[in-house]
């Protein structure tokens, strides 16, 4: 006989043999039918897995309401797609097929791409199979016997599988539903009847393993549910994520494009993206500059001498670009990953005292990280950026009072952009078991991190822990935020770094004459302007608050007889720095009007012959729709208090 | 019988056999003295040079007053210092010795480096040899007996040179004068007598033949007038001009330092030269956008292929920083030293028509250009750069309207800044002869110059004109600048490009339906932030315009009892977005003054027990000393008045 802890804490007893689904269906309910995969002795396993005999197990079931549970679900789905691609193609041959975020692909090799019917018939054929409740079986074979199958089933990609698997000497598990066999660790559902909403979504070309030098495959995504409304709810939530998707959407408003000649994660910022930048880099500046940070500008790039004393040259080369060939007695170059030893250079111009200290250094710093190819995306991961940057020197005395003031000013800075509510925290620290990606001692980094966490504690600051996920010098509270998509992403980060200065030979001169290093905070206050562009963009669908809307004001003459009277109104608003656009062509004003509201401008200026007679203008707003006659006077106060208070 | 047109026009005749030398005696009057060298027949020559015979020569006499002059003046001074220090040190080897902008220098290799002292004795005994008044011989060598003389001598540097010049197989002239031999191609004066007045100014270490895998030798520096007086004044503006160097006040004025481990031509700006930048940059962007400029952001590299376009790649790429490897199949990216195929791509983002025309980009853009390891200089010559860019698309018709509005936004900043005073302009153009480094045919380069010159022609600008100075893509209008030391660089430059557009499909659709290439006119309008700063320093000596001095007012408490009444005036100002500094210290107020006056801030003001009973401030200005009491209201719009106008 076996034990088995169950979530909840109850105890039971099984035979010897017992599996997961046994005990799934033992405790009736419909439990069995809802249970995707399980969490048995703390690993995630098919539930066809025996449990152990004579000892004690944990399990906790999985459905569909978790994740393990949804990627099993998932995964299951991917074999259908294939034994229904196989089915009305059986010249396809079939690749590799995973569970990922939202739903799964499948890789096929096909002599044309699948169309939008064929999408269309498999999802019919994919539905039948479902439909018939077939059950999926799992079984081994040994590694020779499974290379010989996929030989001689003429599924190279498989062959290829099979042979790396066989090098582990170990049988290979397979599973099975129907005529399909798929070559499969698992986990997989007992039956592929519960896959009620299937859906694919579309097709890409992929390349066998990532590799441009290897065949093209169709790559097919899908997504499937226990419901159909999961589905319904989950199509809708797409689309109205992809009409915000920053990298479609910021395109279509032309605030960046990017170019084949140029390459990948190097977008270009047209005039309107480029004109949010610039203002929220004064903005970030102008703030900064108020809390008594001092503006530095240093170079782009440096010898390799300087991240040889930083350790980026040991911890982070990969991720930099590099130029000149030390073995050519050339000097050798490399752009900077991040702006650190750049602005210790500026500390280190002079001797400092503690007088000095708090020493605030911010900037407004370009940083080039070479990210692989497949990892690029719009504006939110690219190879070169601009970050609001900055580093604090102070003493031990300082350093609570100074991380705490940086910290209110990124969150000054989030709330004003409308983005706070979006946010969470993580402690991020090192990986005591992985040492080598790090600089300093175990010792240095338990006090920086206790130093950290004390002060985070402190400031009783709500954090989830990273491990693993600290700079290569020191801890970091990052801030998170979720794109339209559901994908996290660091938006800013602080942290409190005693190990470059000493690097560097930072010091200053205490009150007793002894020489010291400063502590060190690195922080961004908005973060990178890229990333924060994107994540504005899909936050507000476009449609920005008036003091950072590129356009603010769209005239619009009804006839080409007021253009004359609308210039004159251009000129008011543009003197006192309001952003304005007329629009002169000979269309009609409705026709007029839905361009502007397509393009989000935050009020529209209409005149006609009765506005000229009264000498007002008739103003629409994007989004109460008409506003009525304003006089000049009226309509620019209520544009600049909106503009002034960073009105949401 | 020969017969010889001078300078004047005048022709007369000699006998065969005469030379420059003979002439300048027969013409009486200390012309001989005077005489330096000469031009015969076109070529600067030696005035011991024989004239052709049976023939008519023309000849110009030069003296002290011609460039030509000078530098023979300074040649032969720098063979009296070699004459020198072989007397006083024998063990010293010489190397080259010739003249240079304002005066002379000569390599030797010594033991240790000359010491202050050292050129002190040096420089006595250089007088003692002009005071001997000892004559000038020129004689020659077969290249065999050449180089056995200087292996006799033991002089390892000369023996080289000698053996190069062996090669041609032709004779090898030497001047001797006493007991100092020199192989030298000449010309020279003929009697040390009239190297009046003699200065050694410094010595620095220089490798032989400027490579440092060679031996280090000792530079010495000097210079020489025929007159006491012309030496005099020499001195004393050089020593203005040192002081004023932007590479030396820049740095005690902490506005920018640079970094061993950074590398050269990396220039770090300092939280002062910061600020500047920062200031110079927005007055340009809201300016340029004031005028109808679009703002972009493009990036800082590109891969090859955009380069491969515009003809960068074969045009350019020496000056251009290049990593990654075709031959490994990785993408190869470079930095961009030009923003022009960037700002195209941002034009290629949609369809364009006649009526988009013109269309004006700015960028405040970053490039990287390589320049070898000598020739760096403070911020005149770096390796990364920020520039006021630009790039107008127009129609034929609007070109010389808009070619104007370039040429008075260039002006305007020119005039705010208080440079245009200084500048000249150079209408740079192609070298026919060298069509390799340029791309187009002869008739497009026609083209392009005869449609610049139209232009300039017809706005009037008094221009030089520099063969071979064009850009590889189109001829350039440069305004150029002198530094302190009277070494000239360009500062603003405007060019016509036909041949670009065409290169990169840009085109509109013209009023007929047509598709064209649009001129482009490539523009910046303040130049490279780095060098309008460096000569801004060197204009003021650091003693910036109010409203671009990083610290605008410093507040200085008579006694500590002061200091709170003093940061309540100091937050006043602030909140009017002027810039204070503090100087708390318990430091007498007279050597505060001296130390506010040393570091150039426009205004200081002061307070006592009296300022705070009357409520009023004490002012000091940087240029007028004593203000006298001010009440808070008044300093701050003489202030406001003074930074909003702009004024010099």
């Amino acid at each position: 006989m076996l034990e088995v802890e169950l979530k909840n804490g109850v105890v039971r007893e099984y035979e010897n043999g017992t599996t997961p689904a046994d005990i799934a269906k033992s405790l009736g309910g419909g439990i069995f039918k809802s249970t995707c995969a399980c969490v048995l002795n703390g690993q995630v396993k098919d539930i066809r897995t025996t449990l152990e005999a004579d000892s004690k197990n944990t399990l906790e079931l999985l459905t569909f309401d978790e994740e393990q549970g949804k990627k099993t679900f998932w995964h299951t789905a991917s074999h259908v797609l294939a034994q229904a691609v196989k089915k009305l193609y059986p010249q396809a041959r079939i690749a590799i097929g995973p569970a990922i975020d939202n739903g799964f692909y499948y890789d096929f090799q096909v002599e044309t791409p699948f169309t939008a019917e064929d999408l269309e018939k498999i999802e019919k054929e994919m539905k039948t199979i479902v439909k018939s409740g077939v059950a999926l079986e799992r079984f081994e074979m040994s590694p020779e016997d499974a290379v010989k199958y996929w030989e001689e089933k003429d599924e190279p990609f498989k062959v290829e599988l099979a042979k790396e698997h066989a090098q582990k000497g170990e049988p290979i598990s397979f599973y099975k539903q129907g005529d399909f066999t798929d070559l499969c660790a698992g986990p997989h559902l007992m039956n592929v009847g519960v896959l009620k909403a299937i859906k694919l979504t579309n097709c890409t070309g992929a390349y066998w393993r990532g590799d441009s030098k290897n065949p093209q495959l169709c790559r097919v995504y899908g997504t499937a549910f226990p419901k159909a409304s999961m589905l319904e709810a989950y199509l809708k939530q797409r689309e109205e994520a992809i009409a915000r998707d920053h990298n479609k959407l910021g395109r279509e408003l032309e605030l960046f494009t990017t170019s084949d000649v140029i390459g990948q994660g190097l977008p270009i910022m047209l005039p309107k993206g480029a004109r949010i930048i610039q203002l929220l880099q004064r903005f970030v500046e102008d703030e900064e500059q108020k809390r008594g940070w001092l503006l530095t500008k240093t170079p782009f790039m440096a010898k390799s001498d300087l991240y040889k004393i930083s350790g980026h040259w040991d911890h982070y080369q990969d991720g930099m670009f590099v130029f000149g060939d030390e073995s050519k007695d050339k000097e050798v170059f490399a752009l900077r990953p991040m702006t650190c030893p750049f602005q210790y250079q500026a500390y280190l111009n002079r001797g400092r005292s503690y007088r000095d200290l708090p020493l605030r250094y911010n900037e407004t710093s370009t940083l080039f990280r070479n990210e692989a190819s497949g990892e690029m995306h719009g504006l939110i991961r690219v190879r070169q950026f601009t970050i609001s940057e900055g580093h604090l020197m102070c003493t031990p005395d300082q350093l609570e009072e100074e991380f705490k003031s940086c910290l209110e000013l990124a969150i000054f800075m989030l709330k004003t952009l409308g983005l706070y509510e979006d946010v969470s925290y993580r402690f991020s620290q090192w990986d005591p078991s992985d040492t080598e990606k790090y600089i300093g001692t175990p010792e240095q980094w338990d006090e920086a991190q206790g130093v950290m966490q004390k002060i985070l504690d402190h400031l009783e600051i709500p954090y989830a822990i990273g491990v693993g996920e600290a700079a290569f010098y020191g801890p970091k509270l990052d801030i998170q935020i979720k794109n339209v998509h559901g994908k996290e992403d660091t938006l800013i980060t602080l942290q409190i770094d005693q190990m470059l200065a000493e690097k560097f030979g930072m010091e200053y001169v205490d009150k007793d004459g002894s020489k010291k290093n400063p502590y060190i905070i690195h922080r961004t206050s908005i973060g990178c302007y890229e990333r924060t562009l994107a994540l504005l963009i899909e936050k507000y669908a476009g449609a920005f608050p008036m003091w950072l809307a590129p356009v603010q004001v769209k005239l619009l003459p009804i006839a080409d007889r007021h253009i004359d009277a609308v210039c004159q109104i251009k000129k008011s608003l543009e003197s006192k720095g309001i952003r304005c656009e007329l629009d002169d062509r000979s269309e009609k004003i409705g026709y007029k009007i839905r361009e502007a509201q397509l393009e989000k401008v935050p009020y529209m200026i209409l005149m006609g012959d009765k506005d000229i007679e009264n000498g007002t203008i008739s103003v629409r707003s994007r989004k109460d729709g008409d506003l009525g006659a304003f006089t000049i006077e009226d309509f620019l106060s209520r544009a600049m208090a909106e503009i002034e208070t960073k009105a949401l």
